[in-house]
């Protein structure tokens, strides 16, 4: 058995070389999408490994490669860390207050681009591991990481990457690459991921934009056409209309429900300084909250454009015009299915000229509530945060999670070091310092549990 | 009575002295609203007025001054030729064969900013008074002008001065400011302009864009309610679903029909040069055709944007949206009460927070088609398009004609140098010099028989 306050104080020792570790990570530009510093912060995550006795391996793929690393420890439990080394690229870059590569701590806050997303996570995974070993001699269990280097430019190699090292992942728990606490200083637990698919509406009926006075009741207009195939697609009930859309929806289970009713709603306050007048679906109990904020799936338009964007009049008739919109899914649907069954819709209200390109898929995944980790890893929150972590059965964003739950049957779980003004892609990403102390506190207490448990 | 071989050779006659005020007068940048060569332009076109004997007076305005001009002839008949000259912006430069304030003639055209909206027209005007003057001493009617500077920004000050000036500016005809030929190069008669409302209609849901992953089944997207919105004015059947939209609509009379049902329609070799697959009202016949092209009004969306426009993925929930459309009217409806019934059918269908923005007003406008002088200008034609002008009785454009009817109660008719080609507002604005000729004609044929006739 481990002792928290022998591990505590571990971290508290390395606190200097952790943060001269953050401080090198995030120093060196990492941006996939602009092909930017990519091997040289992949090399720098490689040596970091390597002097912690990992054996690692790169798996290259079209663009960056994955990062694969292991160290064996007693028993034969495993735990697969999941983090990525790319970042989002910096721009605006005015509207940052320090330079987003040049980390800089202003009132127990670090800012630097990747504070949060994702090297902060993955330093504080590194931190764990150091202070459980130097508690423990060696490793409870086997520690494993899949440090891919695409994630903020959607994956593309992930699944191949699982799927061809399955056995080299073989897990019982991964630990996801980022975690959160809330308003309230808990650490949150994300159970799962909604999928996304995003397409590109577009639609073209004149050779180009003509008078809108000598042509107006004659021509076709795309601007008129895209609003009319929009509308057709959801109604101002914000039920989505494509024919078979929610079939494949999952409702919430009884345990889904119980746990949705112990979470905290958006506070009146925080949804009014978002500048909403209210939420688009009424609810009456925190459960039904969430049932409607992630449990069921949305479509938003991103985008929309036609005609004339500038001041004043412009009498034209758009010979052009495009949305972008993305459909949050739920389980078990699928975004071939809900691409196919748009373009199956669109086609029989009579919108067979608008080119549906689809630009991204993602599934969406679970983990069973009821899975035995799930509660030792919100247990093992407590000691940190004064608390277990509050369970949230799904989140409403995305991830690639489905690739692991598919390959690998591993159960995923949340844990980390942001909160929710950490302004993740965003300028002046940034994390508080005692959250990522505490990440670091959580995350060795994880390894510790998963090895056999800790001192009570 | 007046030889119209005559006045055709005195025509001839002075050609090089006409082509030499038509390029002084195009050589003259003058863009209201750019305010450039206003003042210069104004003089410019004085003194080609006071050259000729007129008496001119500059009546001020808040931006420029309105030109009033007029030479007394014989007998009690008044004509008067509205003109304006200022000119549109030449942008985009890059699309010009040759500056656009360089007049250049290109194999029988003649290329300038202004060669036909409205520099070549108001030449055109002073050419034929000259030719008339050279056959017949003096003028056999009293000719009037209204040259206003501010057409091309929507003609703020012209009601004023209409009004102001009516004793002055009364008439038994207004020859207004531009005139074209068809494809088979028969003068075209438009007896009347549609109307316009030109609406900004924007909305804001959100202080900012947010995350359409945690946030899209929560926050209210403004680029779906603009959609919404939208979609409740104007269905798929085309119909405007204003309440009360069509009830001041005069449905064309006997006359109206039997005039459009002479009237060419647009081929399909013309309407699919222009990309359209079809036209948006199917119709059976010319009269049917040309009551659903420019006696019904329309309404277009001009412009519409909100969200990310740029390339590939954004997933965010619009904070933002807006949309700018133009209502184009026909008797008896008004820009006021279609934007009050707007505004009551958006806050009807809950749409009370999108914010309705009047950008521009313009009132519909006919002439009689039983007026004896439409008749008379339609047949001045036929000694030189071989046959009387065709009888629109309306156009599907609009301008700013109501004044005139309103005011001073004088019937309006089109007749001058353009064709359907001449690039108006766009690079290259030009007219074929054989056209320009034959407004001159044209124009001194009209002056000719309101003073009282021509030889036959």
């Amino acid at each position: 058995m481990i002792d928290g306050a022998e591990l505590d104080r571990a971290i508290e020792r390395n606190k200097e070389a952790v943060m001269r570790e953050l401080g090198d990570f995030c120093a060196q530009p990492s941006i996939s999408t602009q092909d930017l510093g990519m091997r040289e912060m992949a090399r720098l995550v490689v040596r970091a490994l390597e002097r912690r006795g990992f054996s690692t391996r790169m798996v290259e793929t079209p663009r960056y490669p994955a990062i694969l690393a292991e160290c064996r420890g007693q028993g034969d439990k495993k735990l697969l860390f999941y983090n990525h080394y790319d970042v989002q690229p910096p721009e605006p870059l005015d509207q940052w207050q320090s330079p987003p590569f040049q980390p800089t701590i202003r009132e127990g806050k670090y800012f630097a681009r990747g504070a949060m997303d994702d090297k902060g996570h993955l330093v504080c995974r590194l931190a764990a591991i150091d202070a459980v070993r130097e508690v423990c001699g060696e490793l409870p269990c086997t520690v494993k990481f899949l440090i891919e280097g695409e994630e903020e430019i959607s994956s593309p190699s992930l699944e191949g990457v699982i799927a061809d090292n399955s056995r080299d992942l073989e897990a019982d728990l991964c630990l996801w690459e980022f975690g959160e606490v809330d308003g309230e200083g808990l650490s949150m637990q994300y159970l799962g991921f909604r999928g996304l698919l995003y397409v590109e509406l577009s639609l073209q009926t004149l050779a180009r934009d003509c008078h809108s006075g000598i042509w107006g009741s004659l021509m076709p207009n795309a601007a008129w056409r895209l609003n009319w195939a929009l509308s057709s697609i959801k109604g101002m009930d914000e039920r989505i209309r494509i024919p078979g859309f929610y079939e494949r929806v999952v409702p919430p289970s009884e345990e889904d429900l119980r746990l949705m009713g112990d979470l905290p709603v958006i506070s009146e306050a925080e949804r009014s300084a978002m500048g909403a007048k209210g939420f688009i679906h009424p609810y009456s109990s925190p459960a039904e909250f969430y049932e409607k904020a992630v449990m069921t799936p949305s479509c938003t338009i991103c985008g929309m454009g036609a005609g004339y964007l500038g001041e004043g009049q412009k009498t034209i008739i758009p010979a052009k015009a495009f949305a972008k919109a993305d459909f949050r899914l739920v389980p078990d649907q699928t975004p071939e299915e809900i691409l196919d069954k748009l373009k199956r819709h669109l086609d029989a209200e009579g919108f067979g000229d608008i080119h549906v390109n689809c630009l991204g898929m993602i599934y969406p995944s679970r983990t069973p509530v009821d899975h035995p980790y799930v509660r030792m890893v919100a247990e093992s929150a407590r000691d940190v945060y004064g608390r277990s972590q509050r369970i949230y059965p799904m989140s409403g964003g995305s991830g690639p999670a489905h690739y692991f739950r598919k390959h690998l049957g591993v159960p995923i779980m949340t844990a980390g070091v942001g909160y929710l003004g950490s302004n993740i892609h965003a300028p002046n990403e940034h994390i508080r310092l005692a959250d990522f102390f505490n990440g670091i506190r959580h995350t060795a207490r994880i390894i510790a549990d998963l090895g056999g448990g800790l001192d009570g």
